[in-house]
């Protein structure tokens, strides 16, 4: 059983780059998965994202024995392990707080849901949009938030407000009993040590377009 | 001078994930300048993302030579080289399609701006937002593309539309002579080889925090 194979929890919680590489060997992987390839060596994968092979096994011995000799990875299995070591075989039910522009732009995004993030409550403190719903999610008052939280056994809580209210939505979260905050707010938030906590950076994205844009090459010669 | 030692273009244009790390340790080396530090190793450098030493000398290695014998890096000039390297030492006037939802969410967004990315131009087809202003940017037509693309020499195009219309747009956009796309719509787009596009995928931020939570250790004892 390829479970077997996993160390559960890994002995030192790998750095965040290890987590992040994860996800992009986890899309690598599934695009194999999907184009009917059964098995893959250190070095193909890792020439697919430009990193060493000695990378790529250092990486994945952060949780585990996965490879086998003269075979190299078994795509299927070593799916399923990175889907266990990120928590995405698990099911989270998620909450956003904030109805603005960004609260019903990601109240619709279709990504969440593919990786078994289950978008179920929305709040906001604005009368006109409570007791709506809002892509078929029911947008609640921000005051009832610890009774939905509980009742729907909501784990995660998107925070989608204003800087200046993020860190009181975060606080609230908490105390509801959220087990981790995805923050869109452009600011530093501060929470517990055993709260999750990922803020995303959309500059980062754009970094990568202006280097593609600066470094592309004129078109090959008919 | 220290831009002498960038190889301006890289012979190989480096994978995407190595350019991925460039902004991961322009966000590092710009901590460290604010803390005051001058010099860093690659090893040092590498342990502050979970990079092997070898990895941050090998993904530099694909712009120039940036290390000092017995030193190790100049933090503020690596930061110069590395903003030169993904273009973020150039001006980008930046327009927005698609004044739903996300675009407005994204107008807004603050973390552009301090990256050099400018938005000046927003587009959308519904007559009640064109010739509005929303965040001091002007709403245009999506008929007048062509013409407010030309005049305020817009280098990019952010597709905030949903996904039946992104392609049309993306093909507008570079008819229009954007460089470069930043894509939101949940579909894989397709632009000619010399334009730049970058897709976003807010599902991984969403893994780094279920890792988090399901890798979390119990609090230390008192």
């Amino acid at each position: 059983m390829p479970g077997d194979r996993t160390k559960t929890p890994p002995e030192t919680l790998p750095p965040k780059a290890v987590v992040s590489r994860m996800s992009l060997y986890l899309r690598e992987l599934q695009q194999l998965v999907a184009s009917g390839r059964e098995t893959i060596s250190s070095t193909q994968l890792g020439a697919r994202l430009g990193f060493t092979d000695a990378q790529v096994r250092k990486d994945l011995a952060y949780f585990g024995q996965f490879g086998y000799p003269g075979l190299g990875y078994r795509v299927r299995e070593l799916v399923d392990a990175i889907r266990r070591i990120l928590g995405t075989d698990q099911d989270w039910p998620a909450a956003i707080v904030g109805m603005g522009n960004l609260g019903q732009a990601l109240i619709g995004y279709k990504g969440f849901a593919a990786q078994n993030f289950r978008v179920v409550a929305a709040f906001d403190n604005d009368p006109a949009k409570v007791g709506r719903e809002i892509e078929g999610i029911s947008v609640y008052d921000f005051a009832e938030l610890p009774e939905v939280v509980a009742a729907a056994e909501i784990r995660l809580g998107i925070v989608a407000v204003p800087a200046r209210a993020a860190q009181q939505v975060a606080d609230q979260l908490v105390a509801a009993g959220v087990q981790g905050i995805l923050n869109f707010a452009p600011v530093n938030l501060t929470v517990e040590t055993e709260i999750g906590l990922v803020s995303v950076d959309l500059a980062t994205q754009l970094e990568q377009l202006s280097f593609t844009i600066v470094n592309r090459r004129p078109a090959e010669p008919n």
